[in-house]
């Protein structure tokens, strides 16, 4: 009878536990027979493994703290947390590949210091108040660690005694999870990143226990309704696009609770169907977060962003293989993943390293692409136009999206521009050195909202030298720019356009940037149009945040030699130097700069009343925080309605390595307005060889099939659909 | 009897052509044979090979032109026929490599062209007076091209009919050769870099036509009395060491008709011992060029210099191989190969392209080095003191050499500072854009002179606002500083110290620079001793042009937030603005800046008078010449004896990918002086964790047996030789 009831209980825990097999998390037991008989064939995974190892024999070596916490971020106890989780989370993952019982004893000698610790822990003394921790200052911190935690524990549950584990669970996880859930339930329901981190954390460490209940919570929110929870972030904070409002630099953080837990979702329970959910908002959010950066591996740093963030970052790992393996196994991934030098240790990670091995690898493969912001898709977007391979690739990009919430730039129809592997036309990024505490302790510093979020900070238009909203952030974060027509289905004419009629009142704004290539030029050249419209004059400035060196301009300018004063007092003015002015001739200015192998013209049409500026960055900067960077800005004092029409070209080379320069001056003579009215504007540029280029653009209609004619007193225009290009070639002008 | 006639004279015409085999100048015949048969084997021959195979396809299908020369530098003609030089070279090479005729019947037919041209020359319409070119508006450049052509002759004199060789012997060699020994013969008996371009030319067509009078005259001048040529160049124009006086940029550039001729002699006249002429010095010259290069490649930009170069340069490749082959076969010179992606097609490059390829490449073994300056070695120089790996390698030089001619800088005693493959104190180098048309036609700008050239542009002494020597190049050529001592036997502790006693009449100044490495400090750090003495009272600034952004100071200083103002009025005061000024409290002022992935602090001792003024390059610059850079100056207002010291520090890490940073600030607490008298100076430096550091050295006498004595109220400190170094841990200080 006894037998009976144990056999019973057997296979009903075993029904139960049908899942419940271990490693089941990331790593899944399948993996580990996979990538224990594939140790020394994949350089990729070979090496990733000898590096946890030497990571790990100090750590082994020395004696274990867990030390009572005190610290905030940066200070002792808290990277000795931080680093507690990563050696933990190795520790299981080199027993499951090794079958060494020392990376168990470690992992569970640390995790028994845990469980004597945490339920003896109030808050965290530095705690932040909006999301606290007990390890840590921030909740956020502790879900991190979880995160990775869990993992650790799922990897050596096998090796534990039924007791041992009992006591980690009755003294850390549960209480631990018990925190998340009803002490800080706000942050566990909030529709945030840190959110996410949160249900990851709590959803994983569920799976491992095989507490599912609690894992329909992490989904569905502590009220099951679906109110709060990892589906409802997947819902609310990517658009249908994936792309995240925040921006890359946020995104590119968020993305790591993002597809961890869905890996481990997709592991324990398939039919949720989690990649599915959405129409594959996870894959598309993972390649959404690689297509948002250029050449270099740098995320375009819009909104508040560390300008040095690249796709080698640890979340990159997770989510370079993690797409390899779930989403087409596109081997323009693979390229990344060898620069990593690291794979994620599980199946996704395997697959990674055997196909680099096998030379699947090939350059990453990024394209024009419009990445739709707000959640239904419908509040503008960011648009990204590109030329030319990998190794020399010409990038373009607008911003026409949503403010971004608190860390948001007030930039509406910025644009950015890139080249040759550099940052040509530059967003500024964000005032912050990361973690520096001579710096504001590492957090964002004053001038990143007295410069950085300001307009003028943009390479955009400010009007009267007020910023977007009026720098108002809640008044923002109700509007958005609106996208007008994305079309790049021909490689030599992609063109994009934008209009934005809330930034402000009483002027309406259409930005339209168009990549054309022609055999005359080196590489497709630019043209910007801004077209403004408003019933009232007003000063309007362009700036064009240039990176490089000055090497010649077609205009004469005065230059503030030997004494400076700042361009302004308020909005972001009072951090420019006047470096030097100009009012020049009417007709199409030039201003040429060299950077790193490559020189770069702006032409820009000037009438009676146009004037430039040259500027620099660093005027009211006393603690030296911002970088003293140059810009151009192209003025109109006065003016109701203004078409600003620009080109910026790449030309010739600078090698001084062999001593040879070559056409350093600009191949463009100049760019004229055939047409301007709200239905449609045309303008003409003419090179130096005397070759036209006619670039014609609607206003008003965008719609493929739309006719549109312009009449002029030389010549009838007509065209189909939103833009048209006709590059006539008249012969050598005099 | 006509039979035996002709016998005789084949056996006489062999003894007297017994060198005549070809090719025989830098590629031999038995080269040749090796090389064809390693084909396949070895990469960067192959590559090599290959290179050359695709650069000259298309000109075999396209015209061959030789224009009537026309332009100056950068213009068609110039370039045309500076292309056609290189695509003789190459043909004649890929003729002896592969035996296809295709090469000589291309070389040949552009070298008829060149004879039916050459002799109908005048002198070139854009000449410039002091070294006037037929085919090129230089000299120099005809120089040039004569070393390649007279190679691509000797590759392809076999192929050719003694008719067909008289024919372009008669129209083109030897009447260039009487244009530069008779009409320019000026320029070919210089003891002058441009001198030894010409007599390689001349010399190495010469050997290939069996001249070997002519020959002596390249090597003793036309007048054959050692008096110029190659032989007296050697002798006066590098030092003992194999310092070439104008600086590394300049350096560079003439290794390579010096190591060219060098070879095509030994190849030929073997007993002339060419490489062991006076020691060796070609020997030494070669690797002096490379050690006068961080690991970034990039040469010191002492002197007017373009930074960007490296040794990358094609005159690099033929050094780098050369040497490897003539100079011992270190291995360290192939990883620099190796970066070359491409050998030179002789022996030398074959022995390189296999070592490469059976992996004997070894990290180039960079040196703690001094360099005397001056034909006698007598001239003082310049040191270099190196720590670490060549992937993390400190590296700190002082010049106290001679002035260097025309290009050098009045820079006495100055430093720049190198680590982590950054610059970190920088030299300005030169003001100017290789070749770019817009400034100023690619040459020297008005601000090399105004700016790059001033004592105030460089990490040296400034005594009242005026430059080294007040600027007069006549007076400064005829001085030098001179080496005190220079101490490299310890790794932990290397010292150099130097003097000069002319660039400031009346001021006596003495720079000592330590390098000490202590297991408390991440990396070694530097103290550095600026003693200045003088009877008369003085306005003292020492600049450091520190690369990188401003992290902290632990002084308050004024910023001119609003407006700026220069500096002062000349002697490059003009140039720098005023950005902050400080009077520092007594005791030692800390200045930290971020460079890349480190944090580096200058602390400096301060007195009663002491002010400290951060300046930025870029005042009175109306053209953008400038790179807008900043600098830190510390002022000694009214002084007459004067200790600056100082103590330079790499610290901590800043490393955005994995989010961490650790230690930006310095461990350094402070510097004291213990004594400092015409005999010994003493200081201490002392850790934030108490540790001090004890600097001792002699003033007077530098004898590695001298005894130095020094009293103070609390101890005697004693010690023999040039320094002593004391490192003692006296517990926490409070
Ligand atoms: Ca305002
Ligand atoms: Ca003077
Ligand atoms: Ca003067
Ligand atoms: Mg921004
Ligand atoms: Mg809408
Ligand atoms: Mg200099
Ligand atoms: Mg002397």
């Amino acid at each position: 009878m006894h037998k009976a009831i144990n056999i019973l209980l057997i296979l009903l825990a075993f029904s139960l536990m049908a899942n419940a097999q271990h490693p089941n998390l990331i790593l899944t037991q399948q993996a580990v027979k996979e990538i224990r008989g594939s140790l020394g064939k994949y350089p990729l995974l070979d090496q990733t493994v000898e590096n946890y190892q030497n990571k790990l024999k100090q750590a082994l070596e020395t004696d274990i703290l867990v030390p009572v916490p005190k610290d905030p971020g940066g200070g002792y106890t808290h990277e000795k947390h931080k680093q507690n989780g990563k050696e933990l989370y190795m520790a299981g993952i080199l027993f499951q590949l090794t079958g060494d019982k020392v990376y168990v004893d470690f992992a569970h000698r640390m995790l028994k210091q845990y469980a004597a610790l945490y339920p003896t822990l109030p808050l965290h003394p530095e705690r932040k108040s909006n999301n606290p921790g007990k390890l840590f200052w921030q909740g956020l911190n502790e879900s991190v660690w979880l995160v990775q935690v869990s993992q650790a524990y799922d990897c050596i549950y096998d090796a534990l005694s039924a007791k041992e584990r009992a006591y980690l669970e009755e003294h850390l996880f549960h209480p631990m999870v018990q925190f998340f859930t009803e002490e800080n339930v706000r942050n566990f329901d909030i529709v945030h990143n840190h959110g996410t981190w949160c249900v990851a954390g709590v959803g994983m460490i569920s799976y491992v226990m095989g507490d599912l209940k609690m894992v329909e919570k992490c989904l569905y929110s502590t009220r099951l309704d679906g109110s709060g929870g990892f589906m409802a972030q997947l819902e609310q904070l990517f658009s249908p696009d994936g792309y995240y409002t925040e921006g890359p630099y946020y995104q590119r953080y968020a993305m790591m609770p993002f597809i961890l837990f869905a890996e481990a979702i997709q592991n324990n329970q398939p039919e949720k169907y989690i990649y599915q959910f959405r129409d594959g908002v996870i894959a598309k959010a993972s390649n959404a977060i690689l297509q948002l950066t250029y050449t270099n591996g740098r995320f375009f740093p819009i909104n508040d962003a560390l300008k040095e963030k690249t796709y080698l970052t640890q979340e990159m790992i997770c989510n370079v293989d993690i797409a390899y393996s779930r989403f087409g196994h596109a081997n323009g991934l693979l390229s990344i993943a060898e620069k990593h030098g690291e794979v994620l240790i599980a199946k996704a990670g395997l697959e990674v390293a055997k196909a680099v091995a096998e030379g699947k690898s090939q350059p990453f493969d990024w394209q024009s692409i419009e990445l739709k912001d707000g959640a239904n898709g419908d509040e503008g977007g960011i648009g990204i136009l590109r030329a030319g391979s990998a190794t020399d690739q010409l990038c373009i990009l607008m911003k026409y999206a949503g403010q971004g919430m608190g860390h948001g730039h007030f930039d509406k129809l910025s644009i950015s521009m890139f080249d040759n592997n550099q940052e040509i036309l530059q967003d500024y990024g964000a005032a912050r050195f990361l973690n520096t505490v001579q710096k504001e302790g590492g957090r964002y510093l004053p001038e990143n909202k007295t410069w950085a979020k300001q307009t003028i900070a943009h390479n955009t238009l400010v009007v009267d030298g007020t910023s977007n909203f009026d720098g108002n952030l809640r008044v923002a974060q109700q509007q958005h720019a609106d996208c007008f027509f994305f079309e790049t289905d021909k490689m030599n004419s992609q063109v994009m356009s934008a209009k934005d009629h809330h930034a402000y009142p009483g002027v309406k704004m259409q930005r339209t940037i168009a990549m054309l290539q022609d055999s005359e030029m080196q590489k497709p050249i630019i043209v910007d149009l801004f077209r403004v419209k408003s019933d009232m004059e007003h000063q309007y400035d362009v700036p064009f945040y240039y990176q490089g060196h000055l090497i010649a301009t077609n205009f004469e300018y005065k230059a503030y030699k030997d004494l400076r004063k700042t361009m302004g007092s308020d909005n972001g003015y009072q951090h420019l130097w006047l470096e030097a002015e100009a009012i020049p001739e009417q007709g199409s200015a030039q201003f040429t700069w060299l950077n790193d192998s490559r020189f770069y013209t702006i032409t820009t049409i000037t009438d009676a009343n146009t004037q430039l500026l040259m500027g620099r960055i660093g005027a009211n900067d006393p603690n030296f925080n911002l970088r003293n960077e140059p810009c151009l800005i192209v003025r109109q004092p006065k003016a109701g309605n203004h078409l600003f029409a620009s080109v910026i070209e790449p030309h010739g080379v600078f090698d001084p390595t062999s001593e040879y320069t070559a056409q350093s001056s600009s191949k463009i003579k100049g760019i004229e307005v055939i047409s301007d009215t709200d239905d449609a504007t045309i303008v003409r540029i003419t090179s130096q060889q005397g070759k036209h280029f006619l670039l014609m653009v609607a206003n008003d209609k965008a719609e493929k099939n739309a006719l549109h004619s312009v009449d002029t007193p030389k010549q009838t225009y007509q065209w189909t659909g939103p833009f048209k290009v006709e590059i006539e070639n008249m012969g050598l002008t005099h």
